[in-house]
């Protein structure tokens, strides 16, 4: 058996390495089709080489495909993918997507310095794009290689009013060659990410690891509140139509209403009374709504008794409302062998084989359009706390989640055996 | 006696010709020392002396000052004051402010036409500054007319940087003279000051007028919240520090608070979490609050139960919170004597003798560190609404008032005589 505690080791020395390619002195920034963007995939694609793979590939969006080939016996060996997002937020964090690049390549170094293969090749997948900084579209990578690419994107623009597509062009990448990008979905049996939590529940549990019952289907609203501006002194408590008291309700019915129910939440990320003054009863408040839940119906039921408890909250204060809905995106459950398999992986270790949902978004929605997917989550140090500079994780525990891909990747090579 | 009808709308054509006067086109903005605020001042001196003022003088802070004297066969006569400011807000009415010179102005026209006098000296002031609107500094034409003028004020600057001091030099006023624009106290009986309520109290009841019991204090203080931000999807509901669902409560607790006390009034007007993400937990909340209540001790009472309560909410919530008091002006009452003579008035008029607090502050605030000080409110149409152009006044309104004013000053006359 391979050293994991070195691999470990090797895996956030790669981190540290790969932190050094930023558009920033002094914090991390890597978006898409930047210089660090490029130097970060060369150094990527470097270092597959050198672990073991035996091919690597910068396809058409910038993402970096490394294949560890099946044993030479095989019979037309299946694939099995895993793989994360090198890009990151602006000052973020060094594991916030790359764990999942890195960690199975150090697995991959392993089976290499081992001389073992599996019966199905293996590719590791370091996705260009997921954060959606850039250009604001997300998840190019993932969509890319799962076939589902939205040529639409490419008129995107940054900041600066560069497209995409020029972009793309200067970088030497061709959208024509995008469709070739896909994976042969045929092929596919398994796609499985390895993610930091980017939360607190592993940390609070004590957990190293965690295996991921779905990722949270999420939606978004925004809410004007329309009442009546007036004189903080001269307007009576009982004759007052106050944007902001309405608001106030709405914030807590939200927390009130998602509480309790597990895979639950709910958010009041942005409340303003645009131009409040001191002495001004708010005539106008805006406030946004997120809400996710593992399951559709869970997070759709809280919605519309949301919406309800809006309505009952702003017809007694005579208040006009309207919402928008600016995000719909469905829960994503993992496929149930890929949750049992990580729980057995989870058990084999000696650790309790505990699963949670994903509040946040990945790679894995995109995949799970061609794939059974799954995940595992390795607890995230500082409180949880991700897209940070003071993101971390722990060396035993990188290394608990290697000996877990490896228990992962025997029970499939089991099944084809 | 004069007709009243008349001149009730001969303080509406006053108003608005003096609305005129405006800083810029289409709305009424007229702050002190510009040139429209100089036109109103001679708009007025000019009305003044046709009206049958004795003598008008503009002093040295820009008040200007009409005395209509006492009878000749008066012994050392009293002086009675009043009035009320003729600057304005941004875009505000015309009738704020204005309608407590002008009132009082065609009373005394009245007077002069029948060649009547009154047993003491009438002066009818249109205080320069009230508002604070050009720099910063309120009330500086009834602090000046008080003698408590404050000379630090002096140094404030506008927007474009010109100071109060090279205003007042590039309009011909010299500091040096303020102390002489007091009035003097010890012949100073009473001040009395006709408003427009500036609120819906009046108009809700069906009342034209209404006796003022007292003017509130207010205390406002700016608070800061720090929870933890978080991942909107991936911190569970029962690990977050919310600080905007802790200003929820503040808010909801403010209202509550002051609800029900008549004269008590709470306002949240500033409400907003900086730089507020959709899906982000909010780390930072900041919010306002302002306290008013006809009396000191239970606007204190309920400041002290919100502190006790926001103290609470956050221990629970473990959100940081600081607050920093920005205002505090005690509550002003109205004299005995004065609100007894003005629910006379009233009463003689066939009216219902109700009284109501400000709830704003007024020029007679300041008065009322040099005399007795009384209040009468005229009914604000237009749902109450003020500062804003759609403030109005009806005419008929406007002749209830011009009738309790006659009422006020001769029932002032019999005890002199």
């Amino acid at each position: 058996m391979t050293d994991t505690f070195s691999a470990a080791h090797q895996v956030l020395a790669w981190a540290d390495a790969l932190a050094r390619h930023s558009e920033e002195p002094g914090r991390l920034t890597c978006t898409y089709l930047t210089p660090a963007h490029h130097a970060a995939a060369a150094q990527l694609q470097e270092w597959m080489l050198a672990a073991g793979f035996d091919s690597v590939r910068r396809d058409a969006v910038g993402n970096v495909v490394g294949r560890y080939r099946a044993a030479p016996d095989a019979r037309e060996p299946a694939l099995v993918a895993t793989g994360s997002h090198y890009d990151t937020v602006r000052n973020g964090g060094r594991y916030d997507g790359r764990l999942g690049i890195l960690a199975p390549m150090a697995v991959v170094a392993g089976l290499h310095a081992a001389g073992r293969r599996l019966p199905y090749d293996l590719e590791v997948v370091g996705f260009a794009e997921e954060e959606g900084v850039r250009f604001g579209g997300a998840f190019m990578g993932s969509s890319a290689y799962a076939g589902c690419y939205d040529p639409a994107v490419l008129d995107l623009r940054d900041r600066q009013g560069v497209s995409l597509r020029e972009a793309m062009a200067e970088s030497g990448l061709d959208p024509a060659d995008i469709p070739a990008a896909a994976v042969d979905a045929r092929r596919l049996r398994h796609y499985f990410e390895i993610h930091i939590e980017q939360g607190p529940v592993l940390l609070q549990r004590g957990l190293a690891l965690g295996a991921v019952s779905g990722i949270a289907g999420c939606v978004r609203r925004v809410l004007a509140l329309a009442g009546q501006a007036g004189h903080a002194g001269t307007t009576p408590m009982d004759m007052r139509r106050d944007a902001a008291a309405a608001a106030a309700e709405i914030v807590l019915a939200v927390e009130r209403r998602c509480s309790g129910a597990p895979g639950l939440m709910g958010t009041v990320g942005q409340l303003e009374v645009p131009g409040g003054s001191i002495n001004v009863i708010p005539g106008r408040c805006r406030l946004s709504i997120d809400v996710r839940g593992g399951a559709d119906a869970l997070r759709d039921a809280a919605l519309a008794d949301l919406e309800r408890e809006i309505a009952a909250i702003c017809a007694r204060r005579n208040i006009e409302w309207s919402q928008e809905e600016v995000v719909r995106v469905p829960a994503v459950p993992c496929s149930e062998d890929g949750r049992r398999r990580w729980r057995a992986a989870l058990a084999a270790l000696g650790m309790e084989d505990f699963e949670l949902p994903s509040g946040a978004g990945h790679d894995a929605m995109l995949m799970a359009r061609v794939a059974p997917v799954s995940m595992l989550f390795v607890r995230c140090g500082n409180g949880g706390i991700s897209h940070n500079p003071l993101e971390t994780v722990a060396a035993a525990d990188v290394e608990a989640a290697l000996r877990a891909i490896r228990h992962f990747l025997d029970g499939l090579a089991q099944d084809d055996s």
